[in-house]
């Protein structure tokens, strides 16, 4: 017996995983309702619904294309846009470690079809963003909570990068 | 863009938030079942059944340190050291777009402290991976479905490229 929590939380996740769909498929110029749902083919209500949580989140934006009928489309904001680098880091990631038999979804060029391999770098340095060279820490609009938590970090990296030979 | 089993091998690996927390924890070098509780305020049984997903998935490995009384802790795998760059790569698109008051969390230098830019990038030639200049495409492991898929996509894309002054 799954308890209302569980089910709460197995909902949440597949109403997330159905954001990433919506999502994937405006990369591709998805943008009609009809399309979507075609494509997915996900249930109307629960289209409606991610596509509203998208719209909310500030990662889709509704526009009304035809008056009689009344339909509307929903294309991506800058903010929709920008989270494909993420998206692709997300799928590296997979291709490395969950995919035995090779991938079945690359980045590549568009122009030579050739491969790519996404790396996470410094814009302006060009290194590589990896531990122990770079780590997290506070911002500029941290507050004292979260200045202390990432100090309190530092400071353990520090103690085991001097006290281990890794 | 992502294949429906790639997205699910990519985000049911981390699940939910409370994963993405207990993940941040241990690349801060937080091992321990108390650590996490501590640090996160977090419900004991929740705890352990994301301890265990995590576990299950592959981004943790549980290990006894202590006979008596038996005491287990959670450190990283490879798959997991890895998962670093995704979250760093989100957390960089929620700062651009979401954090108006200035990020609370930023990837810094770890000896100079200087704060970093991170930007996904192809690791041989260096170039932004940023459409339209790359895409995603099927894969060698794709199947026919996928396939079909994505040289639907690109030839959308090909004639949106010729069609329009974007």
């Amino acid at each position: 017996m799954l308890s209302r929590q569980q089910l709460a939380r197995g909902l949440d996740q597949v109403g997330e995983w159905w954001s990433i769909l919506i999502l994937r498929d405006a990369f591709h110029g998805l943008s009609r309702f009809d399309e979507f749902q075609e494509n997915l083919g996900i249930a109307p209500n629960m289209l409606a619904r991610r596509l509203k949580s998208l719209v909310e989140a500030g990662l889709l934006e509704r526009r009304r294309y035809s008056e009689r009928p009344p339909r509307d489309e929903y294309v991506l904001t800058e903010a929709g846009r920008d989270f494909r680098p993420v998206l692709w880091a997300l799928l590296a990631w997979g291709n490395k470690h969950f995919a035995p038999e090779g991938p079945s979804v690359v980045i590549a060029d568009s122009r030579t079809g050739e491969q790519a391999d996404p790396v996470l770098v410094d814009r302006n340095s060009g290194r590589l963003l990896a531990a122990p060279d770079f780590r997290s820490a506070a911002g500029p609009a941290a507050d004292a909570r979260t200045r202390h938590r990432y100090d309190l970090a530092a400071k353990q990296a520090a103690a085991e990068g001097s006290s281990s030979a890794k």
